[in-house]
């Protein structure tokens, strides 16, 4: 389909369509949603308008609902397929891409500290209304302060990132009860006067994400709704620290579509624009007999399948403790599985911005003309890819080689 | 086991157990395997004897008929469990990671261009012998020349490389037919007096693969032997072009198995001797803290994980194509499992040499002493990446990624 | 001086300061340049106004008449003081830099193709009048046609690429002579109403270079004027061929002056904002203490002195060439100062490329905000270093190293 | 000339004619040592004997006393000229090239540190007898002790490296005064009964430098002859700190010359042997049209010019530092100086490395052969290349570059 967002939300290409049941189904169905994000990809970045259409986009897909229940009407499927969804989408446009990423996380965030009532109801809520989450928890920031008044929390306070933000139905927050060291998760409306979102994301890439800052102003919840608090008190899991290597592994997914399609705008420039060297070696008639484009794309490819097959081999690892008994988890399985996707990162970030900066030799020079618009994909993939140092990755895996350590959980990487 | 493959002979250490009848049980044995040849494996590849007692081992384990069939007494495993184990070998010796890889895809020949009848005489034989296969083919000397004797055809001609060789009980060989187009293979017992080795392989590494020389003179076999003849006539599959993808990723495992190996050896020393530089940063007191040393542990263990799971991957899509019905395999499903493979063989070379060359690196100035041995990975690495040249594989991906051109079947690659 | 281009033009900083006389004291006068261009090179990048005030702060500086006669008031420094000032420029903008390049080129193209005479009236003129040239001539287009009327000369056409165009007094043309293949290059004032500016010049970096297009419409030369030609033949030496490794040698200065300034703002967001990593590793407490920091940017700076070390030496080399008797150069001569040249543009473009993505990654996520601007260095070198494919120079040091092949001078690399 | 080391011996080629007297002059005479030991260099390293005919050859070539005193017969060249000369040695043959560049430094020790009156001894007495260093002070074993016994110093301990040892005149020995913190150094003849050299050096690499472990028995001297010592207390100048930055350069130019080795080495091979691929992409009669060796050749000469280049002008700063006055010396100049060779040393370790493996890509299977022996240039730049970790060069480079701090002077690197 090579329609743009605007076109497919009014045609409803799915309206039709018997639902996907299987896996294959529903990456079908997001590479369908990643060929019409792509057609315009670039204007849209430029635009930087608030993503409104591009989430309803995924809501009309169904992919909004792909983890939740059936019985609610959810896809029910698993993490394993959600990762090669968001690689997918982000094949099309790398910050729709982080945002469906990010929805997951923050849909899954009650399964991770939640009680069984609570993920009830959540799950319940999102799935039925096919509603779209946000999140404002950056860790680098002050946590939010929550007071308790009654049988109420009220969270006060600023974040400096809140991905999804405005376009999002739910937003997840985090904060520390006041005289406390309790950290205290709620998801709460996105709709509502104590909210109120900065506009204040201006950066090099990953622009349509509504990354900017937040305010939270008496902000309320029930203290039944503090997420994983029995008689306030935490009932604390191993499972919830599932949360650092099943984010990070979002991003390592986002990561290697945004090299997937990079390299899919990249070769379809070259065969179609670029022209043979008019110099040097043999007689060339095309630039599809160019030694170094072949060499170039080949090397390319190779190592975005081999980071790919890594991905997929750490999404299978995590769904399986994710779909499992919470209580059974060990730190030793979180452990194998974080150093894993450790290593994931890595090399999704490396071959992400190899991918964003060779593509221009391996096209030409016109190919810089912003007519073009080919640096969407270094942007993009610099942009996240600095959001925690990656030579700690390195590290990290390396205490494992080396000394047969596991991470320590921590709030951020 | 810590126990040398001499003291292993002796001991017979798989007599008294159940075979494995799994896949996971097969890998497990091999896994003993190559403990038993990383004890001596230095020591071995310096002595450069005839690697009898090591096939002997494996013959012993039960990993030769691994492929054969059940009703023969093999094992009955596909290629995909094969691949993994020619890379769990080769990390306790690079040597003998290609005699057993090499020995797979021999023993598979009768399948790729053979007719039923000789596939069904073949597999009863070296399956319910546990023979060794070597072979005698390289591509790039000139085929042996074969002459019609009544309903003999006879081999003559010499060969630069004939893998195997000395500790093979059969033998594969490769002609044209003389006044012919028609290459025949045969496959004939490797103890007769026409075989001669000429015990010249000299190299840099893998030097326990008796890869050298031979000459063939008068060697025999019925019209009825010839592989894929039927009168005289052959029959021709694309099936039997799947040799070159079998091979090769035959070939990239046992570069991930010695970089796997080389990995391992690196940690233990830098674990057990390497000091704290006295000089620059922070006060260390153990190697365990030098951020160089676990930074590059995790950049080439990130690397070694993303080479395995392409490979593995790879290996699960050309295993599919293997064990089907020979008919049905198209020239697409060929080309699509040679390109990935084609990728594999690269990331696999990359990480063998980095690996190789890194770990002196990462574990210090005396590792270089020849008592330690930690070159035989580098050796090992270095000599077998060479057989085709790896430029050619990443244009052969570029080719894909670009042109969506699927490799042409040769002889060599 | 942190002035702004702006704010230096006022004050004319240089009015009552004695001209420098010395290699070192013209390079001091650059460096100043560098760092007033620095002070808002991001800001004027992005508003491209045509750089007017940029030239006219070149001019005062006297960098324009660098190597113009001393008679006629030039400083009269040689090439290799000329490349260093190019790299100096480029630090602080790398549009300017590339500009600064382009006009000592074409300042010297008299010398290269013209007659003395041609060569005594033209350094005069530009020297004198403190003139500032573009160009018009690149040969991946069609050549402009040149038809003769009477003593006189008329170019038409159109080219896509005129580096400098509306902020230039003089352009160079360049035609082949209806009828013949005679290839004539001619020097034109600018402003005159057959040379009329696209201003269509919209690439990714080096947006201040007034590359877009030009169309030509009867302009016209006295045939007398016609570079190099004497009674209408051409007069043809090897030292013309010296172009395409001065210009190449052009390049790789601005790379690196892009490379320089890039190193200069990460290293100074990087001691002023980013904070150490709270996890992992010992206790820091300032950026400045992390390991991954130090290591990386002392990586980047080994490469960029190397590449700065190789420059220098082929400007010397070059330099000696193009200050000598133009009669005495030998093909020898010019292919092996091209050779050099072409190694440096190889290190110039990975440089300045690596410099300008690893700088974010040793800075920190904040760093990507568009208020940091950081991005300007990547799209800098990222656009010019795809004027012709890196590639092809490796090759022709291949053929040097590998055959002992000195390149063939072409018309464009 | 094609000569071996041994009929060079015989022939004495440089008997009748005049010694060389410009620095130029000093490098053709090195250049063609350097192409006397490459004959046989692979043999002789094989062989591991006492390189005692190599050291002869240097002393017959008029190398040994380069920087000697003109007056005592000396060539009373500069350290800019040792580097260079170092580095041309090396291409011939990497052990030599170590020798030559160790015994330098000792040479120069007693400028370091020794007084007026020593220097003047020393300086003399190695000239005017043609005499070759060693030493045995690697600080990372223990220090000698040292005890007084009346008017003399006797040195007592084991050392595990002695670069040289066998086949010099004189030993550099340090110790620990007992009792005190005092390093004193010493000079003494090799050929004593308390000096026992172990015979212990079998490395990877550098097998020629006979730096195997020494004992050190009740070898004395007289007090007067304590370097720098006056009255029996240290006169302690910043330029003494020069040792290491002055060693680390020397260190840097033997692996450059290994790299220049290898290349040569390399392209030899592949003018003569290598064959052209015979499948993918164009008809092809010569490897000398093979774009992958051409483009590899290309990136690997390039990448070796550069450092160099680089080497060439750290060589020039820091001779101009050795060569000067030595109270004038102050610890910002060294610190500079050491930055730049920490660069050097870096660019020289990956350049070596690279070249070592990359040669048999760029050769062919067959250049694995042990006949050809194409692995000596790996094997020596693996040895020496880890004498101290590269990623502390990289943090000093960083260092400076990031918080303008020079590296504090150590005893080792």
């Amino acid at each position: 389909m090579t329609i743009t967002v605007q076109e497919a939300l009014s045609s409803s290409p799915w309206a039709d369509q018997p639902r996907p049941t299987t896996a294959a189904g529903w990456l079908d169905r997001a590479a369908e949603v990643a060929g019409i994000l792509a057609v315009d990809a670039v204007e849209r970045d430029r635009a930087q308008a608030v993503p409104a259409a591009e989430v309803q986009l995924l809501k009309d897909a169904g992919l909004v609902t792909l983890l939740g229940p059936v019985e609610h009407g959810g896809a029910g499927q698993t993490w394993e397929t959600a990762y090669q969804i968001i690689r997918e989408i982000a094949s099309g446009d790398g910050s729709i891409g982080q945002l469906i990423g990010y929805h997951y996380l923050w849909a899954w965030a009650v399964r991770l500290v939640g009680t069984p009532d609570q993920i009830a109801a959540v799950e319940e809520l999102y799935t039925t209304q096919n509603f779209f989450f946000g999140g404002a928890v950056n860790p680098r920031d002050n946590d939010l302060t929550i007071t308790e008044d009654g049988d109420e929390l009220v969270y006060n306070g600023r974040k400096s990132f809140s991905t999804g933000s405005k376009i999002s139905d739910l937003t997840v927050l985090e904060g520390v009860l006041e005289g406390t060291e309790k950290h205290i998760f709620a998801i709460v409306p996105t709709q509502q006067e104590g909210i109120v979102f900065l506009d204040d994301w201006d950066n090099l890439g990953q622009r349509l994400t509504e990354s900017g800052g937040v305010t939270i102003t008496d902000v309320r919840i029930p203290w039944a709704a503090a997420a994983g608090y029995v008689d306030k008190e935490p009932v604390e899991l191993t499972y919830g620290t599932l949360n650092l290597p099943t984010i990070q592994l979002v991003f390592a997914n986002f990561y290697l579509g945004i090299a997937k399609g990079g390299l899919k705008a990249g070769t379809a420039y070259a065969r179609e624009k670029t022209r043979a060297w008019p110099y040097g070696g043999d007689d060339k008639e095309t630039a599809g007999e160019e030694w170094y484009l072949l060499e170039g794309y080949g090397r390319l490819q190779s190592q975005l399948w081999a980071a790919e097959a890594l991905a997929d081999d750490a999404g299978r690892e995590i769904a399986v403790l994710l779909h499992a008994d919470r209580e059974a988890l060990t730190p030793e399985q979180r452990g194998h599985a974080a150093v894993r996707i450790a290593a994931v990162k890595q090399l999704a970030t490396d071959v992400s911005l190899e991918v964003g900066t060779k593509i221009f030799e391996l096209t030409g020079a016109r190919a810089s003309s912003n007519a073009v618009g080919l640096d969407i994909f270094w942007r993009n993939a610099r942009t996240h890819t600095l959001h925690d140092p990656v030579a700690y990755k390195r590290r990290e895996v390396g205490e494992y080689a080396l000394l047969n350590k596991i991470p320590e959980p921590t709030w951020y990487t």
